[in-house]
This record gives C-alpha cells, structure tokens and sequence, in this order.
C-alpha cells in the first residue's frame, strides 16, 4: 500500500499527492510552515491525515520557538496560525489543539523544552499508528454492514492516502475485499482536483480491488444501471446532529442514492465529529480559487475572465445518511441522541 | 453570437467545437466522409447541429454518387452510413432520412440527379434557417415559463453552437435575458469532453450573459445555496412517453432538481421526438472510449489500465420532467397523450 507520511531523523517527509498518479515524489518538511503549505496546496490532504501531519507540525515548530523566553505562548502561535491552513476539516484544529494542550500540561509540571519536544513528537507518531489502528477497526465495523456481494460508489478520496495508512470509506472496501464480499467500487473522478481519479483509482488498482472510474456526473446513471448497493464516503467535519462536511458532490451523491433507495454511510474516525457545533449550517465551507475550475494543470478549459464557484465541500444533511461508521461501531438515526453518547463516552476514555 | 457552420460554395465549413475555446478554426468538408468524421469526433455536436450537418453531408453524398447507375441506391448507401455515426441523437437519422425521401419523391418524379442534388441542397438550407427560427420561437415560450429574476443551471450545451444558432436551452435563457428577466446561469462543466466549460461558458460570456461555471459535482449544492430557480437543458431523443436522452449528468441534475421542488425543463424542438420507441428503455445509448475519462487531452489523470465506465448519454424518466419546450409551445404532463396529440399535428402539417 502506498505510503502517505513519515517522520525520519526529525522531519516529516510527505508524498507529494498533487502529482499523482503520474509521478512519486516526496517533500522534506523541516519546519512547520513548509507543512502548513502542504496542508494548503494539499500535497497532503483528507481529514485524517491532516490531523497527523499537523501533530508532527507542531513538533517541528515547537523545535523552531523552544529558545523564545515564553515558549508556550510562540507554541501557541504556531497552533493559531497553522490551523488555518484549511478551514473545513475539523481534524486539523483536532490534532494542534490536542498537542498544544499536552505542551501546556509538561510545561506545568515544568518539563524544559527540549523534552516536550520529544513528547510531542512522540505523540504524532502516536496519532500516527493510532490512525491506523482506528481505520482498521473502522474498516471492519464497515464490511459488515455491507451486502455481500458489494458493489460500492464512492467519492473523492477517502483512503490509505487521506489517512495514515488503510483509509475510512476506502479502509471500509478493503475490509469488504479481504473479506470476499466486494463485487466492484464505482469511483467517482472528483472534479475539480480529481482526487478519485488520481489517488482512489491509483490506491485501488495498485491493490488489485476492481474499480471502475466514472465522471462526477455519471453517479445518479450509475445507481441505476450498475447495480450499486452501497455509498461510502469520508468526511472532513460532523456537527452534532450528524449533518457532514465532506468533498464538494457528496452531497449530490447522497440525493441520488436516496432517490434509489441505496444506503449511504460516512467513515469516519470520531475525531472528525465537532461537538461544539449542533447543526452543518455552521460548518466554515472553504472557497478555492477559480482557475481550479477553469483549468486542468496546464490546460485551459473555460473562457479566462469567466465567474466561478468554486466551493472544496459540501454539507450533507443527517437526514440523508443512513449511518456512520466510526473506529467505536456504526451510528445510526436518531444522530442527536447518539452523537451526544458518543460524546460522553470519548470524555471517560 | 458564433456561427456553428455555413454553406459555402458547395462546400459545409463546419467550426471545430473541439478546439474551443482555446483556438477558432474551421474545417472544410467537402465529402460526406468528412461530416461524418466531424460528427463522430464531435467537431460538430448537439443534436440540432447534428441534424443540420447531416441535410448538408446527403447533398454531399448526393454529389459524390451522382454518375453512379443506380444513384437512388448509393444515396441510401449513404444514408445508411451517415447515421451509424452516432447512435443516441435522432435528428441525425431525421435528417438524412428526410433528404432521402426527398431524393425518392423527385427521382420518382424523373427529375436527373443534378437536380436533386440542388433540391437537397437547398432542402439543407432550409433546415439550417428553420432551425434557428424554430430556436427563437422555442426561446420565446420557454422565456415564458422561466420565473422573474431567472438563476438557471443548465448542463452540457444546448446553445447556439449545438444547433445552427441561438440554441436551444441556451435559446431559453438568450430568450430570458433579451426580456430582463435573467439574473445568473449556473452552468455545469460536463465532463468528460466539458462542453459546459468550453462551449456554454464560452458562449454566454462572448453574449455578456451572465454565467457562472461550476464542476457537474458542485450542481447539487448550487441548488441548495444559491437560489437556482429553474432548470433548462436540451436533449437528444424523446421517446412517446417523455423519457428524455440528453448529455450524461442530466438524470443526476433532474433528480436533485426534484429533491430541491425546481422545476426542471427540457428545451428541444419537435425533431427531437422519436415517436416509434414508447420509452426511454428503447434508445441506445453510445459508450464512448475509456481515454475521455482517464485522460483530459494532454493530461493524463488516471491510471493508465483502470476501467472506465463511459456513457455519453443517460435518460431522465418523464416524471421528474416539469415540462418539454418545444416550437410548437410546452409540453407538460400527462406526456403519451400530449406527446400522441403532438405526433398527430405534425403529421398534418
């Protein structure tokens, strides 16, 4: 399976996934600026991997601000300004706060910098395995909930490559697989970035799972032609009533798959729920820069002046997800009822 | 407002859609071959367009077996030919079947070859002109439907470069916009050949329409959050009960446009109609090959050997159709028997 990150020798060296799948490249990030604007130009992308990649960010920053006299506070500056790389995912606030939180609790019990340091490093590389962990269990939750004979549509990409290794929806298919009972994945391209194209298509094909691309457009034709008996997708932010922030069509998806009585699941580790927020109305839906959409890497699709919307995500309605799968098993409606014990039990662990 | 073709000297000058909108070049088809090469590579497309290029390709055809013995035979040899260009638009068969019953008719009336190439030829020309007034009228009803301060998305392109001028969902909202009611076209991109980017966006923004472009997957969301109050796109082939074949994307469009209580309009002229299939099961639709997908011209954004799914074409059921825009004025349900009573008049006129 393809590698997403790793911390070697002090630095986090990421897989360039803007050039795939036409080429593998990796950037040595020696400082937390050159991992922010990887988050920002998504040379690394999708929620879960963006909360790893920010723990070992503020490792590297804790590293560049541990000779200022008020250490906490620089660290605190680091958070504040890394976190607003992206604003949808809510894994990237997740994973800085988490660390600058541990940073504030050694440095009361008046740890000297250079051993937080190692803490927090540490602690990525925890998130790290721990992501792993997570998508596992996720990805069995998930195979069971499939029929047999799978034959899945996803969006975007929600796999080894937006994690840290395994995926959510596509951590859920590859379950499903070793298990037998994946027949197909329909994945859609995901304009305007392509990540179904480029990194779903790549992840799948390279492991053998069959997968068929299709465009955006050919989901709804899809459903009612191919046999599709399950959606699953990722998500970047869940608000409190289950409402879900996930790659801009998903929420197309989630229509069409209601208008055909197909079940529609969100994997998710439960660091992507946002407890704080009680409906996806709050959700901050980043706008990206028009030529995303105007162009394709060096060609010119659309007029140059012409207006567009360009918006990274969408908000799909609690309504219309039929459960989520997370690393503590599968929610289901009522999502208020479950999501407020799900946030009760995560306080006790 | 851009010219899709012209007659010139004997000669159909054809403008290479698949250029656009980067470069404007022409292309010369002096044969019958020629247009039919245009059609199949799309240099020509749009079901009316289709239509038009066809009439003129049986004069050229006509020309081309003109000393042959059995001349009536090789035209319909011809014939024959043209229309396996592509299978889904039926104003292509439409089109050349007409100019051979009238190739039939004035040969039974002992009229020499010459002069039935004259006849076909000015035949195509009419069809050419009819077509454009035909689009004015059809604008002029649908403008009628369109709510006040109109936000419309509309998919793939059914505008002046789909037909011989003015358009036909694009005829609707030049039609809108010339009466002051038109706030915004949302106009979908259309992957995989992005006739949406390319032509739609091209087109409006030339006419200083306002347009604002979005990817196919961003058309659900559009609805949700920017008011769009009506939905207008063409089609390919109508069968007797109102299930419409147009450009892959327009059931996904329909279905959120449904969930979303917009009304969701197609704007075709009567030649549009087959009225020998009772339903959409019955129309072929053309699969194109898997590069359009894996590929976007120069760039490759998939796998090399991943499957690909790759239907030009869906059909959107009848129920999900607020209305048919026709020259004749709009068509709503119950559709077989407006669609029956429709057949009858047309039959008298």
């Amino acid at each position: 399976m393809v590698e997403t990150m790793r911390w070697e020798q002090g630095k986090l060296v990421l897989l360039d996934q803007t050039l795939l799948p036409n080429k593998i490249e990796w950037i040595s990030c020696e400082d937390y600026l050159r991992v922010k604007l990887a988050i920002e130009r998504l040379e690394v992308r999708g929620a879960p991997a963006i909360g790893a990649a920010a723990a070992f960010a503020m490792a590297l920053g804790a590293r560049e601000v541990a000779d200022k006299p008020d250490f906490l506070g620089a660290l605190d500056a680091v958070r504040a300004d890394l976190i607003t790389a992206r604003p949808t995912a809510v894994n990237l606030a997740w994973a800085a706060n988490l660390q600058y939180e541990l940073a504030t609790k050694l440095n009361k019990d008046d740890l000297p910098p250079f051993k937080i340091i190692k803490a927090l490093e540490a602690k990525a590389e925890q998130i790290y395995a721990n992501d792993i962990a997570i998508n596992k269990r996720m990805g069995e939750y998930g195979a069971d909930v499939l029929p047999d004979k799978a034959v899945v549509l996803t969006h975007c990409n929600a796999g080894a490559l937006a994690t840290c290794g395994w995926g959510t929806a596509l951590g859920v298919i590859r379950s499903a697989y070793a298990q037998g009972k994946l027949q197909m994945v329909y994945a859609d391209e995901t304009r305007p970035l392509l990540q179904g194209a480029r990194l779903t298509a790549f992840e799948l094909y390279e492991d053998k799972i069959p997968v068929t691309l299709i465009t955006d457009n050919m989901a709804a034709w899809t459903m009612r032609t191919k046999g599709i008996n399950a959606v699953v997708v990722g998500a970047d932010r869940i608000a409190a009533n289950g409402d879900t922030a996930n790659k801009i069509g998903t929420y197309g998806v989630a229509l069409a798959a209601k208008a055909h009585g197909i079940p529609f699941y969100i994997a998710a580790p439960t660091s992507t729920f946002d407890f704080s927020i009680s409906t996806g109305a709050q959700i901050p839906i980043e706008e990206r820069q028009p030529d995303e959409v105007r162009r394709f890497r060096s060609e010119q699709t659309a007029p140059e002046g012409v207006e567009v919307f360009n918006p990274a995500f969408d908000v799909t309605p609690a309504e219309l997800i039929t459960g989520i799968i997370t690393e503590y098993g599968v929610l289901r409606a009522p999502y208020v009822e479950r999501i407020k014990e799900l946030k009760d039990t995560l306080s006790t662990i």
